[in-house]
């Protein structure tokens, strides 16, 4: 049975039967846009994109092989239930808030979580006790909220109708969540946690472990970032019964296209048989390739966030992220992104430092070889040498260790202005500030401002940090709401 | 210019630059799922299968080949700014909802709207005042609000933030958007329209008008419908100056994936180049398909709707939706779909009477022979004659006239009970109602029941309409909040 692939193998059956098309998409499972040369990128998976037919099943109320496909992925994953997502963990994250949260229901949320979860909430109107997170010490990145700041969180707000988190971060780098989970349980109230990074967590002892094995209550899984789904495609599992089920399912059915793309759901059903049929082996070529440039990585300049002397001992590192920097300061992750570009080698993202590099189901041993030549180039090319002292990033970034009052996340802004930032303490601040690193909000909209995020924002500043996300990149002013 | 498809050349062009992927998708632009028949389908579009980078640009802020494209089609739609959708008409509908309503806002709303329109208003917090369609009297179907009675809503509810329509409706059929875009601009508000089944109204002499033509603000198109895009593939056009379009795009941002499908955004480009390049000629194939089928309808005993004397002359009717059913009523809706699927003629839709046949670009003149072939076929083996009297649907399906007082869709119902229909009146809604034909809410979740609501319900019970949405499908109780 895990061989099978029921939603795939139903759209296969459907195309083979070669019925006519008087139904929708206007392809009508053909490349029927006259273009040569897309035809050529588009016949094949045109044959797979069909609607809602009897023999292909509904994503909304399924009944068949969609319905298998999902039992399946469940067992996969050892959780109670499976849904299959067509937009992406983003979907995910919307539907997992509304379904839990009434307009004014309380949640605590670690600060550092993406965007969608900050949209789940606005679209909620739920209100949120933001969580600093712990800082790695040695790059400055975030982590998870320290286990004694949440249950300070937890005793102040027992209203508090669940708890959110993501893990790992966009760098691969994952805490702990289990002594967080039990807090949370404690409580009885579910834990939700946006996984996306992490799908295959669990599935090769190299792996950190997953958070469905941690106990969280709902999870979130793009699929499409290291196993074998095509872009969008994404699962929500939930286990216990902490949750409103049927209210999340419910939200997925608001969030999500009632025409759904069944390429991307089959793509989920396929990557989740390859899981189950091949285990750990679906990562064999991706970590030969890593390994391929491990081995070399100390005679370049360049090293890995989470090896050696870069190693927080508190953290786990996903393998298929590799996090690369200059130890010798000269390049910085921007330069470096853009010269491993120059050699054919396109990065996933880059900061002032760091050059994260991600590996998937799809990466084989080559990839590896070609990576560690182009360092070597790059190294020999920029006469890189050693000489320069290496900078370990230190605890330059202090966040405050206030359980904050909770703010309600506006979807449209009241008219605003733009203030000195050192006369900004007690405003409601109107934009984001997202300094990087560690790429935490110190700010949202609709936040008060506390005198202590003053104070870090001024020593940041003072420090050359990157600020994203206001309008004054300079930090001289910020906007806030008008009196 | 108009032979270029920009967003599509940015995916081809990087694919053939060959540069190792060490971003998202895991399965690096293969096929990498271990499965040599699934690979068939899926090896050339992995291919595009990419994500946001320096060459490929970004749904959520476009600035170069994406932005390029959908430049390209607002001028073929005559419109001033087009944005592409990746999560369908859903997204569309959701975000210029959010967009334009603050919690509280007042909207006037058709009753018989696409439910995403009700998520919409629900994500929203908006009151709606729900209007009443016109039914066409020959099939029972709902059409637009009757101008006089949007006029009666605007004047009731000056503060009306806008009005939100739906044309076509499932059958294809089309009212005059012209007065009702007037009445709304006279009070310097905007039209939404949700034109989800119209993506190629305007491009052929034999097509209706298109909604952007008739002045809405606002315009939904599903561009899988009827065109060549893959589905979830869809364009929201805003023109004119009533809407709050920055609002809109950063509601945008909100309900889709921050992971968007580059081979669905690339299919909307080459969807816009052959209607812009190939014009009506896009359609002649499909055209050519029905005119098969409709010069010897007559020799059969089943109908198409619009035409003869089953045609409403203040009606314009889609021909890529042919809608056909049995004028001796020997056979149902659902059993003539199931007769033509048993002939290997898949349709889009049936209800009790009809049959709706969805055409596109897709479509080839063999699948008119093969559709006229089956029917001529599903007549004799049945050997229906036209002796039974033919049976125009009447003015059966009368709707309250009223303008109602606005309503907030919870997405969270309170404790609800089940009550005689007979007793209903007063009390609010805790399911919907929608009796089939005409196909429209008689009752939604949260709407106090009127005595007229539960009159006509009473008759339609009667005559045995099937009844959808409700728990009890035969009527006889009916859900409302508890008191």
């Amino acid at each position: 049975m895990l061989h099978r692939a029921p939603m795939f193998e139903a759209l296969a059956e459907h195309s083979r039967a070669g019925g006519r098309a008087f139904h929708v998409p206007g392809h009508k499972q053909r490349a029927s846009f006259s273009h040569e040369e897309a035809a050529v990128y588009y016949d094949s998976i045109a044959a797979l994109d069909v609607t809602e037919l009897p023999d292909t099943d509904d994503l909304h109320h399924p009944i068949g092989s969609l319905l298998e496909a999902q039992q399946l992925a469940a067992d996969c994953y050892g959780t109670d239930e499976t849904r299959f997502l067509v937009g992406g963990s983003t979907a995910g994250n919307l539907a997992m808030i509304l379904g839990q949260c009434e307009p004014g229901d309380l949640v605590i949320v670690q600060r550092n979580v993406h965007k969608s979860v900050i949209h789940g909430l606005m679209l909620a109107g739920a209100r949120a006790v933001l969580l600093s997170p712990e800082i790695d010490p040695i790059s400055g990145l975030g982590l998870l909220p320290h286990p004694e700041r949440l249950d300070r969180a937890l005793e102040q707000y027992p209203e508090a109708r669940g708890v959110i988190l993501t893990n790992p971060n966009y760098y691969g780098m994952t805490g702990d969540l289990a002594p967080l989970v039990r807090l949370v349980h404690e409580r009885s109230i579910p834990v939700m946690v946006d996984e996306a990074h992490g799908p295959h967590f669990g599935f090769h002892p190299r792996f950190p472990s997953s958070a469905l094995r941690s106990g969280a209550d709902v999870v979130i899984h793009s699929a499409h970032k290291m196993l074998s789904a095509m872009t969008m495609g994404a699962m929500i599992h939930m286990q216990g019964d902490l949750l409103d089920r049927e209210s999340i399912r419910q939200a997925l059915r608001m969030v999500q296209s009632s025409s759904p793309s069944f390429p991307i759901l089959a793509s989920l059903d396929l990557a989740r048989r390859q899981l189950q049929v091949e285990g750990a082996e679906a990562f064999s070529q991706a970590l030969r390739a890593l390994d391929t440039v491990l081995d070399k990585l100390a005679e370049t300049p360049f090293r890995n966030l989470g090896a050696g002397k870069y190693r927080n001992k508190a953290v786990a590192y996903d393998p298929l992220k590799l996090v690369l920097f200059d130890e010798t300061g000269m390049l910085d992750g921007f330069s470096l992104r853009d010269e491993l570009g120059k050699r054919g080698c396109v990065a996933e993202m880059a900061d002032s430092r760091y050059v994260v590099l991600a590996f998937g189901t799809g990466s084989i041993p080559e990839d590896g070889d070609a990576l560690i030549q182009a360092l070597f180039d790059i190294a020999g090319s920029f006469k890189i040498t050693t000489v320069r002292a290496s900078k370990v990033r230190s605890e330059e970034y202090r966040l405050s260790e206030e359980i904050p009052a909770p703010i309600v996340f506006r979807r449209k802004m009241p008219p605003s202005e733009a203030i000195p930032l050192e006369e900004s303490a007690g405003r409601i601040a109107a934009e984001w500030v997202i300094p990087y690193p560690p790429g935490i909000p110190v700010l949202f909209p609709g936040e008060e401002i506390q005198p202590s995020a003053v104070n870090q924002l001024i020593q940041w500043r003072a420090k050359g940090a990157q600020i994203q996300g206001a309008e004054d990149s300079s930090l001289c002013r910020v906007r806030v709401l008008e009196k």
